[in-house]
């Protein structure tokens, strides 16, 4: 853990900051922190794994979850499972491709989730924050300068909405599926708290928490779908850089532009890392060196 | 191994023969063998495991590996290393990203591999022969009759040619590049001589042989880069379906037009499935079935 | 005039009523009016062309007449002059091209001409059926019911105005753009009405009115312009069918989905033809074929 | 005319030769020609009118005249009349539709027309040759270090043949077309031959010669046609520039990368500019300026 904080050091500060929305362009670029859980439940931290981040898009792995929950395989003829080969905010398949998103963890695919959580739940965003503290711990909460500030600079994901309401893919009106989405996206936590929650996702779909020697172990998915929902991380987690990140980390994993990624090895356990500035992809440029490193050292790839 | 013949026997015979090769459609459509061969040199087999038959694209993989032996990392400028989201003939993304193929496991991709097999080869097709030969058995040949039926139907794959010797990304005239890709398709052998051919990737990078106890080992490539190669297969080894296979399925995998698909199984082993029958992306429908029953049944899944 | 309407008869019914608005969907199809205006001030018509019915895109150019008398030349850094290639409600090259329409004939660019309305009066849609009304006749009115409908409706034309505010190509809210946009389509006249309305851009830009006997001549636009609005509507005035009809018929035109087409031969007259059955690309089948016979028998071209 | 030399002399000179073929960058940019012969058959000329170029894409208008002689309409269902909204060398949209590609005046559509010429003629190049020289004067040849040149370098067109062959919208060998296509590209003519032998499309399809009061008026294409002819090169004649030409110029035209320009005007007669200058879009600066002003000067517009 110290080698990968020494060894990512000279790479912590570079890139930039994701400026498009207001509240997140005031984040400190400097900050690194790491949080490893094993799927003993043993924990590790380093640097500012105990910082409260936004952690945007990793939040979209958390709502296919609870959408997989009501939907089943029934979520797949309105959203593919394939990588994108477009930026993420991109419309041009989803028009070729009649308001069909390619996967649900670019925007577009998101949206459709989070329509689904609109549609299936009274209170779509207090489900989604209990499921997430239950999963991690009570400090986990809804970032509301974030939201807002989302809210109001949302014209690009608005587009993709009307565009999916167009082509009958939105059960809900476009506001209210928007207002979920942007809430979810200023979910904030820290290191320590998205390696636990992710936990459920190396461990075959049971969450057995970060002090679990009392034995609250719950399942939380059954073991193909942990092992399904991998490989989604694995081929479009990572935004248009998901063959590269795979070449040279080799293990699912979820970024988001508030500079959180989050990885999972299946059988081992999770490693989730942040540091605010962000390369050309909008992936944390820290925080995959960090992956990458963590990666070499421990021999925890997939492949 | 019999369960899985058993569960797939509905399906062989359905789908169609790419009948774009006038060869290759006269291969009888309800055939189906699958060979298994674990990283302790174990080999099992089944069904028409020891019919030879055309790997086209599968081929891919062995003159990756070979370039990357005399290119290393510097062949990433000419390739990248990305899932298209596009069929695997496709020129879009070539012309819009100026002659650099998304990844070396499409066509195009192919087209550059070959094209460096060419300059760094004085006899590129004797090599990519020997070496294949070397890590499976005799037996292995070119079908002459199909790679001069490729070469006579190849329109598609000159017009991506000469689109990107258009933007300086070949070395050698389109046509030696087209005559040794046409060749290399052509690749004729059996479902065990394949997951032999295949094994150095199951294990680290080492190949074994099938009759290993003599001790014969052969350092193919470096883990590293067996990893990487698996990566690749993960992510575009399966057309555009790479991501539905990785959900479905869950290994590294390689697909042919020919029906054949290989696929690997990092520390266990690899194996070899074929039957003639393609889906609409291009993928065996028995092959892909066999594969999903077989993980199903033995729990080997990357995730 | 008796001539093209007995030839035309047997199209007359044919095609489809445009259905993407309800309130569209209920015209009788069976209707077909004619109405030419000379330049001399000689109105003379046939068949329905005393019937009011809705002008959809043909106000597109009345907007882009009033846009460019605020803007001039302004206009064009943010919308362009080129044919698009592709269907009107498209999305790809609004992506592509950064927010930027191809043309002010298609639906994006009429969004930003409609945002420059908003921007530049202060109620506009009191301005630009004043204008309508001193070019034709007082029962030029919006037709509510089919202004809501397509309010209701406008999820596509909404996905567009976010791109493009998402780009910085719209000042004011999407929502005022909107509006202001439905209602400008469900602007309801007759063909006599319509042909004079256009006079003008025959004329050399200047309106003399149906009876102009008594001399109240009005320059609307310079000469120079009524030919760039002429040129813009031949190369871009019938959706991606303008080539085509170039070909045919080779005369400026706008075509609306509410069956109407106004064709200008400069020096010689306007033809305001009506009939609500679409071909394939949402142009008058029975419109396009009057149109056709007319110039057939008159030699009225441009070329 | 010496109006317009005067004014176009800033512009002569600026912009870049087109040098992707050696043998065209080697022309001096500062020359500048211009011709006007009216439909009455009086020739004027200016600069360097009488210095030979290579009238590259302007061909095009007279193998599409030849093909239609021996095609008619039924050329129509191989290639389109509509503006591509794209590059003049794209594959995107010739993969998209099928290897169809948009208007006879592009690159993928004039290889269509000469696969028609290859068909239709034992040698092409031969009457091509012939009718050139007929509607102008003997001294129009073919520049074979230009044809050379450009076979040398024609990788983007071979890549646009291949895909069309593929999708079976070529009769004939890939080498024969595109033999015949560099070939037709590097005719060369001067100004004044340019605007003699364009004349047919001005007076209504028949042409007069320079000197025609003789008598020898020969009948080309009918009026119908010659009219089409005309309305395809309004909405496509000048690349990805035909809205902008058609706005600030208003003409029918044809543009070439040798630097020449030549224009319609129904009813009136030709005009030739040259300069080897290009713009961005590949029209000549200095050409397109000359005929702007020249149309200002006489009115010479259809709108």
């Amino acid at each position: 853990m110290q080698q990968v904080c020494a060894d990512v050091a000279p790479v912590v500060g570079t890139g930039v900051v994701a400026d498009y929305i207001p509240a997140l362009a005031k984040v400190p670029i400097d900050r690194f922190g790491i949080a490893v859980q094993t799927t003993d439940g043993d924990m590790a931290c380093a640097g500012d794994a105990r910082e409260p981040f936004s952690i945007q898009s990793i939040a979209k792995v958390f709502t296919l979850t609870l959408a997989l929950e009501h939907r089943g395989d029934a979520l797949w003829s309105r959203v593919g499972k394939e990588p994108s080969g477009d930026p993420f905010n991109s419309l041009v398949q989803l028009e070729h491709e009649c308001g069909i998103p390619r996967n649900p963890l670019i925007n577009a695919g998101a949206l459709v989730v989070a329509d689904c959580l609109v549609s299936d739940h009274p209170r779509p965003l207090d489900t989604l924050l209990q499921r997430v503290r239950s999963l991690s711990d009570a400090g986990v909460h809804y970032d509301d300068t974030v939201a807002e500030s989302e809210l109001a600079t949302s014209d690009r994901n608005a587009s993709m909405a009307h565009l999916m309401k167009s082509f009958g893919n939105l059960e809900n009106p476009v506001k209210a599926v928007l207002d979920t989405y942007c809430y979810q996206c200023s979910l904030a936590m820290d290191c320590c708290a998205l390696a636990s929650a992710f936990s459920y996702l190396a461990s075959g779909g049971v969450h057995r928490g970060r002090a679990s020697n009392t034995g609250d172990v719950v399942r939380i998915v059954d073991p193909a779908r942990a092992r399904r929902i991998n490989a989604l991380m694995l081929t479009c987690g990572t935004y248009d850089r998901a063959g590269e990140f795979a070449y040279e980390v080799g293990v699912p994993a979820k970024s988001g532009v508030g500079g959180g990624i989050v990885a999972i090895v299946p059988g081992r356990g999770t490693v989730a890392v942040w540091s605010p500035g962000l390369g050309p992809s909008g992936n944390s440029l820290a925080g995959v060196e960090a992956l990458k490193r963590f990666v070499s050292l421990t021999g925890w790839s997939v492949f």
